[in-house]
């Protein structure tokens, strides 16, 4: 299959570049499938917000070429991530992928010379809060040096749209609830990751200061759950998941033997903490609704949104919303608090809703049973066995 | 000169290593010269603060590796820097230089492979406000990616004491004055320098929590000014002075017509802006104090100091000072405020007096005196012309 770009071949100069570059490339598309609105570089393609994302935006006729290191996603020698060929599957389209770090200027340079690239989505970073207390040098390299490099790579390339992978985590402890975008950020950030997002979304204002060519959409997430209703893709931890969903998951399908409520003191309705949790395929297509805006010729610098449900579950409104929707009992044992938790925790998402036209409309119930349709049919995730 | 490692013959395989890196040393020292209190690895060291830090240094018994990226400092081809061989005819020692950017892991790790580094102090940095403004991303990349870099060489070679050269910017806009260490940081830092320096004081924080046997001095610059009394070592700024003592030097000196003062309707005597001015000899006395503070057996962890007078001038101050000390008349014109400025910043210095046992002994006449007599001496920096 020879290489094309855009629909069309390469041209003579493209074409050296290309042969220049054989070692880095896994796939070409054929010129039929450079077509639709856009050519979007997804950079951590292959993770769980990623390949959720990468879907949506297949399913709404943008071209995706995907990038990561694979250091948290299961593929097989030479081939491509298994989440990503899931998602071909799924889509029935192809997407040209590469395996590259974000830290390495040189491929990053050729993969934006070779493709004519619209939009980055930038999801690639590590992203586990206790691991980034243990190894601090290592989240701070990968996700603010990394960072960094890519946007330098995007601005000497001219390209200058971006959808920044942001966390709820940038607000610390809340001041008030439910919490708008007009919250303080940076102050009584804990950990390391979460500084790691904060310090890049600050780098990603004084861009837009430096250049007022750049447009940059800062998404903050609050919890991410569950999976594509197809039950071929979700959320494969490696070890131990952090997060609770993962966790009840892997308990319910016999992995683990109960669930660890941490302190059920607080002042909430049942005394465990209360958060935010969205459904993954409402946040992937918060994405899709974030290069709408990245194209609308009035916006430029930067803003930021929420994407929450703008309501909260508690631990146990959780464990027995799984436990209904996968017909298992799931053990539970209350244990202290984490330090660095807060009660409770909601966004205020009426922003997107205004200027994203999104909202979310997948409930705890449809979480759940995402999440069980995914992990029964996936007890070991990706890996085959 | 045979290579020597702490005043004895390099073994077989530091030899060895050596041979690999023969591009990288310019200079061995005799085995004389590295006795003493222990051998500083200095970044930045051909810097405006660096080479006054190096000389006292070497005037208090460490042995000295200097690197410098070289950037912002003038040597001659495949020479040392010009500010480090004036510092070497002044001290009658001799300094180890590399040719080295921070950002180069690599060399980086070859140079604390071959040498027995005991301590570090980090001085290389970016550090024009305005130009931050205008290239963030050189910004963060040279300070943050560097620094970061550093600090992984320094973890994986078993080095974990250091100095770090802060400023008192990480404190934005003064909540109370005079300025505690107690006082925010990084809340209202207006600038990607500012900002640099208050992510690496938060990255060395993340550190020591990873790791406890890490000891980290934070040293929060006010304004540092003056130049070495013999006027062989001082500042030499390229391009524009972006601070107001070189400023009005080349004023003085005739290299500039006049002196433009940002804002006289500040709420302070007389109107114009108030700060903290240190001498850069007593500032780099405080990087030796520093040293004999992370010897101390039972310090841990990290702990900021500012080093200021504690006492502020005003810009008007500062002009009648340079005038008296320099026999000459220094033009000025009152001109807009500029953004960001504030009207008085100084230092609560006690906290340094108390622990490091230092305080600044030089005013304003010997830091006006100073400058000037290096300004005379070389009315166009270390270049020869």
């Amino acid at each position: 299959m020879a290489p094309v770009k855009n629909g069309r071949p390469l041209t003579q100069v493209e074409f050296q570049r290309y042969e220049g570059n054989c070692d880095l490339l896994l796939l070409w598309l054929p010129a039929s499938e450079m077509t639709g609105k856009g050519t979007i570089l997804v950079t951590g393609g292959a993770g769980y917000v990623g390949s959720h994302t990468v879907l949506e935006l297949l399913n709404n006729n943008y071209s995706v070429i995907a990038l990561d290191n694979l250091v948290n996603c299961y593929a097989e020698k030479n081939d491509k991530p298994e989440s990503l060929k899931r998602v071909e599957k799924l889509t029935g389209k192809q997407i040209i992928f590469y395996n590259v770090d974000i830290r390495d200027k040189t491929s990053l340079d050729k993969i934006f010379k070779v493709h004519s690239i619209d939009f980055v989505i930038h999801f690639a970073a590590l992203k586990a809060v206790g691991e980034s207390v243990q190894i601090p040098l290592t989240y701070y390299q990968n996700n603010i040096a990394g960072s960094s490099t890519l946007f330098e790579v995007m601005q000497s390339n001219g390209v200058k749209k971006i959808v920044f992978s942001s966390s709820a985590t940038v607000y610390g402890i809340p001041q008030f609830l439910p919490i708008t975008e007009e919250h303080p950020t940076g102050q009584g950030c804990t950990n390391p990751y979460g500084k790691t997002k904060y310090f890049v979304e600050e780098i990603l204002k004084d861009v837009c200061v430096s250049d007022h060519e750049w447009k940059v959409i800062l998404l903050r997430y609050f919890n991410p759950v569950g999976a594509h209703e197809s039950g071929e893709i979700g959320e494969d931890p490696s070890g131990i998941p952090n997060n609770l969903m993962p966790y009840i998951a892997q308990v319910a399908v016999g992995r683990r033997e109960k669930v660890y409520v941490f302190g059920n003191d607080y002042p909430t309705p049942d005394g465990t903490g209360v958060r935010d949790y969205i459904h993954i395929t409402d946040l992937a297509i918060g994405h899709v609704q974030a290069l709408t805006k990245l194209n609308d010729t009035t916006f430029f610098g930067w803003k930021a949104f929420n994407l929450g449900t703008g309501r909260g579950y508690s631990v146990l409104d959780v464990i027995n919303a799984f436990s209904k929707a996968s017909g298992k009992i799931i053990k539970h044992e209350f244990v202290n608090r984490r330090e660095g938790d807060v009660a409770a925790s909601f966004a205020d998402a009426s922003l997107a809703k205004i200027e994203l036209n999104w909202t979310a409309t997948r409930g705890i119930d449809e979480m759940c049973k995402d999440t069980w349709n995914w992990q029964s049919k996936n007890p070991n995730g990706f890996k085959k066995k």
